[in-house]
């Protein structure tokens, strides 16, 4: 097991309807250390990469993003997920579905932020059904730039989202792919890398 | 003229309605260099406070709130805008006000990540009329906590929020403070600290 399979073993809680709880150090409570070494790997799984940016969306993802982008050194753009007024001008937009909120939103970008020569790692904390992660790709897509990865901390291997990006062509890389978990014994079973 | 003083006068955009206007490098793009500066700057100002945790609120809090976080080598807890079916089990919660969306929001932070040990640091990016940080001073005194100081990066003096929590006694930071702001011509003049 590698230090985030070892953290989800240790910490993560297994609840009814494939929830995994992990709000102790990801996406409530943060552990800044665990990020910087997912930094740390992301980098050397992307280190042949000509990455300028680092694509995410709020809110959960933008700890994880800005502290991999410290290790690129390179900024961070965040999607919206709503329009603000904060937002002016013209917009890159797509429409994602979430997963935990069970709603579906619009994700924004400013088009002063993305553009054709723009290299982007998109970065983010979850996978599932993938929506969130097409809607970031669509966005890159419209800017004409382009995605050179997707780091992600836990993918949900039994979900189609990885299946579907992985067939796109897209690299891919999660730290954690969970096979499966069971909300009896609170177990959870890593995808072998 | 500061660091992030300068930066406001280079990349920041003074709009109608006094909105300023910093998301090439504050809350949209993120300057993680410049955020990595702050957290320095925190440091020295926060130098002798037992600060055990970090509390900020989502969305753009989070990125500043996790760079200041590796400089103070603490963990970071963001305070969530709406009940999400991932938080389960009891919650300390607040209602705030937003000026930029113009709405009223509930702030909620899980009981398991606060309690009467802890010594925080509040951190936001911005401070305008306070009541989103009046909000996190409510949840962590409901916590039993201690709020050992709150760093934000640009205040609006000439809103009431930064008085407010001056008058109460708290021990607030501002890494700028806008004065007045002139629509007209872009012009931003800092208070002298």
């Amino acid at each position: 097991m590698n230090f985030l399979e070892e953290k989800i073993v240790k910490e993560g809680v297994v609840k009814k309807g494939n929830i995994l709880k992990v709000d102790s150090f990801l996406n409530h409570q943060m552990d800044v250390k665990l990020f910087r070494q997912m930094g740390e790997e992301f980098k050397k799984r992307f280190a042949d990469k000509p990455i300028n940016k680092i694509l995410t969306v709020e809110a959960s993802g933008i700890g994880i993003a800005c502290i991999v982008a410290e290790c690129f050194d390179v900024p961070v753009v965040f999607a919206k997920k709503s329009k603000s007024v904060n937002i002016d001008g013209e917009v890159y937009n797509a429409e994602v579905e979430s997963f935990t909120h069970k709603c579906k939103n619009q994700v924004l970008v400013s088009k002063k932020f993305l553009n054709p020569e723009d290299h982007i790692l998109i970065i983010d904390d979850f996978l599932a059904n993938g929506c969130a992660l097409q809607g970031l790709i669509s966005i890159v897509s419209q800017a004409g730039g382009t995605v050179e990865g997707i780091g992600i901390a836990i993918e949900k291997g039994f979900q189609q989202g990885g299946k579907i990006i992985r067939n796109l062509g897209f690299q891919l890389e999660s730290l954690a792919i969970v096979e499966s978990m069971d909300a009896s014994d609170g177990s959870v079973v890593f995808r072998e890398q």
